[in-house]
């Protein structure tokens, strides 16, 4: 793809638009209107063929994994999605969930800005949002847990690995992305921190498709639990620390010492 | 408002809708779908006009807070929608935002499923990521910051003040709600911990609104920015705790020492 030759040729745009986590009725009117008006849609492994048929107008390029196969370099993604602009064509890169959380949109809104395309985001509704609705069980319980941690388990090659137990502080629920093939760090770093093996954990596979699985187990047999359930990505994991659990904690410790 | 007499009336049902952060087309299809079936919408201050003319059938009830006058408690609001479900209303509950944050989606679910009421979450876009839409930035960058807290610098009356600046970890954009009338106290925390005074905040007011305001200053100068922009809630406030800007700080750290 070069770009056009024509100096009067109306430029072109970019949408990052968020595809939510799956349900086609999870996408907002704004995504719908920029599917409807797309001339190409490039889409990932996790965009629901559904929602792609909102955009039956326009070109549809797959840029993700397929099975057993490598995925596309961002690299790549960023060249094909500028091009097709300079085209002077209206883009829409769906991705799942929102743009904003853990999206890559950083490199496709440089890539898109370093040639003077204009480039917007259309937030969607997040995984955790999705898994929320799902459990019928908000993120957020007041006097209980006033602050949502959204993390990921997976992290750029050659960083250390996230600490992840170390986000779970009171009055904090934790919510964590792409966690499934980490689960037994996950457990053991949180038993090291001191969490109870007790401690209740919600898991929520492929929020709101039909593909939905939702887990209610413990950190003592969340790895057992979710073999059985053959959960894998995407998976939303829920860990709750509630203020009162920390309080009551904090009493048996003064009563013991 | 009595249970009605029925027997064999069909019974209603209550749906907590998030309106999303404020435009009309930030509304998922699911939401537009279940106002347009609804019987009865019970809405608050922070939604659109606009978004209740996606239900010229329903009775709209407002159950905020009128400028000047206490705002509905709870309990009575509690009380209003499981009484008009069952009455065997198909009732929505407008939240802004995502009812699963900071929606007080708890006690209305509580409510409903006490008296059998079938009860249901509808998900919306949070502020946060409207506010980084509004940006043009995402909320995570890799590399950088690969987590999000989503955190209330208002919290339960008698509750201590929420320690916000020990949630800016490395890696970690923070994103406040309702923080606009404690920023004083917020900057005093986040300096007596360590953060830069030149530390970078974005404020973003309204969101996807008409009266979206962007404003993008440091830790130094918020407070003062913040009074001449004539900013009020709801806003998000980002601050953002590169992992890179962090391993800096300490290779200064090592040389100094």
């Amino acid at each position: 793809m070069k770009h056009a030759p024509f100096a009067d040729r109306s430029p072109g745009s970019i949408a990052l638009v968020g595809a939510g986590p799956g349900a086609r009725d999870l996408l907002t009117l704004r995504a719908v209107a920029r599917l409807a008006a797309a001339d190409v849609v490039f889409y990932d492994r996790l965009v629901d063929p559904e929602v792609l048929s909102l955009a039956p107008q326009a070109e549809h390029v797959f840029v993700g994994k397929e099975v057993g196969a490598h995925s596309w370099p961002q690299d790549r993604i960023n060249a094909v999605i500028v091009a097709a602009a300079l085209q002077g064509r209206r883009v829409v890169r769906l991705k799942s969930g929102d743009p904003s959380i853990f999206g890559r949109a950083c490199e496709e809104l440089d890539a898109a800005r370093s040639v003077g395309i204009a480039v917007e985001i259309v937030p969607g509704i997040t995984a955790a949002s999705a898994a929320a609705a799902a459990l019928g069980r908000p993120l957020t319980e007041r006097g209980a847990t006033d602050r949502l941690v959204i993390a990921t388990a997976t992290c750029k090659p050659g960083d250390p690995d996230p600490e992840l137990a170390a986000l779970l502080t009171p009055g904090t629920t934790l919510a964590l992305y792409m966690a499934m093939h980490r689960l037994p760090l996950l457990v053991a770093q949180m038993l090291a921190a001191g969490h109870d093996p007790a401690l209740a954990v919600e898991v929520v596979g492929s929020a709101s498709t039909s593909r939905e699985a939702v887990l209610r187990c413990t950190l003592a047999n969340l790895v057992a639990r979710v073999a059985e359930a053959v959960l894998g990505n995407p998976a939303i994991l829920l860990i709750r620390h509630p203020k009162a659990a920390a309080v009551a904690t904090r009493r048996a410790i003064a009563l013991v010492v």
